[in-house]
């Protein structure tokens, strides 16, 4: 392997603003939310946005490093199912810089067991139904594109039955995972096409002799694979 | 919306080298391929590595932008179906600079009418099947994990039969959309359950009154829907 020699510094060209956002998604009342936080300081002080911090090549390690630090210093937690989303870069994408990219992280997390506190720079936190985000005139920065493209990438995975970890109880029965699925994606799924496109994808296992009760007959549970 | 103050210009922590990727994906003989290049210099001189250039903020729009002048700089050609594949970004990925930071699009390109020809820091280029650049020792930086992950992202897609664009030609039949694939995926695909998912997918549509001729007996055409 080459190593580094002197003529290879650090580049000539200027490098564009580096950011972090966090596009965390749940389900409240059967209905996709994400979490916004409302910015304390300018630009675009008073409006909304997701969660997100400036990649400190100091302090971290690297991008998902990256992002979990700032779910610490913004949201009090670190988030266990974080997925990269994708990178978005352009100029006059942020006041502060003249051009500015940033790293876009998604995770589902179950609301129950979920206790984030407004950090560094946010005034406040609220959950928003997805689809009052779109065309939301309090929404800062291009978050509201970023945003529909978090929650475009989540419902693409759970239509292709490539469930994501942190939306599901540990153990479920196929109503239950049922339910969650329409949830996610905002529309009724026929329950017979559901069962056969399981058993095809083949994500979920029954737990052997483990069913659940209650006031109709006894359930199956599942988890996943 | 907030404008640009004085107290907001660019940041004061410093910002990682910032780098755009290419993997180009073909089938050569059945077999999926990866373009590499042979790099002119150090680091790494005389190592292959995913043909890539510096974002430059001041040449490029957006990201997009940068990749499609990545593209024509380096190949000699433009990327109609690229797409973005993922961020990565750390220390010590790139002995130039104390923190790089890479994003990597990808593309399917048909063969036949793929021209590339080596250009800035760029001694040649080669396609090489993609389970030749596992461990192989000849790879610079982090690229071999890079191919890695394109390949498995590419492969998910065609096996949830999200079709990219740019690896058929406009018009099949379903035994080559079949073939291609398999060719693609590296494995044989059951053709009934093949033309099931075709169906439930609902990804091609028949071209009405379109069939190939040959020596068999005639087959339907379709295109991607």
């Amino acid at each position: 392997m080459t190593t580094a020699s002197p003529q290879m510094s650090v580049p000539l060209h200027e490098m564009p603003f580096v950011r972090l956002e966090l596009a965390v998604m749940t389900v409240i009342d059967g209905t996709l939310n994400v979490l916004l936080a409302k910015r304390e300081q300018a630009p675009y002080a008073g409006f909304w946005a997701l969660p997100g911090g400036v990649l400190r090549i100091d302090l971290d390690a690297n991008l998902e490093a990256a992002a979990q630090r700032v779910a610490t210093e913004r949201l009090g937690l670190t988030l266990p199912y974080l997925r990269q989303q994708c990178a978005v870069g352009a100029a006059s994408r942020d006041p502060r810089a003249p051009w500015a990219l940033s790293i876009i992280y998604r995770a589902l997390v179950p609301l129950d067991s979920f206790a984030a506190e407004p950090g560094k720079r946010i005034e406040a936190l609220k959950w928003v139904p997805v689809g009052d985000t779109v065309a939301n005139g309090t929404i800062a920065f291009d978050h509201g594109a970023l945003i529909a493209q978090a929650v475009a990438a989540a419902r693409a995975e759970v239509q292709a039955l490539v469930l994501p970890g942190g939306f599901l109880p540990e153990q479920f029965t196929l109503g239950e995972l049922q339910t969650s699925c329409e949830a996610l994606l905002g529309r009724r799924l026929d329950k017979s096409s559901f069962r056969r496109r399981l058993d095809d994808a083949g994500c979920v296992v029954e737990l052997a002799g483990a069913v659940r009760t209650g006031a109709f007959r006894p359930a199956q549970l599942y988890q996943l694979k």
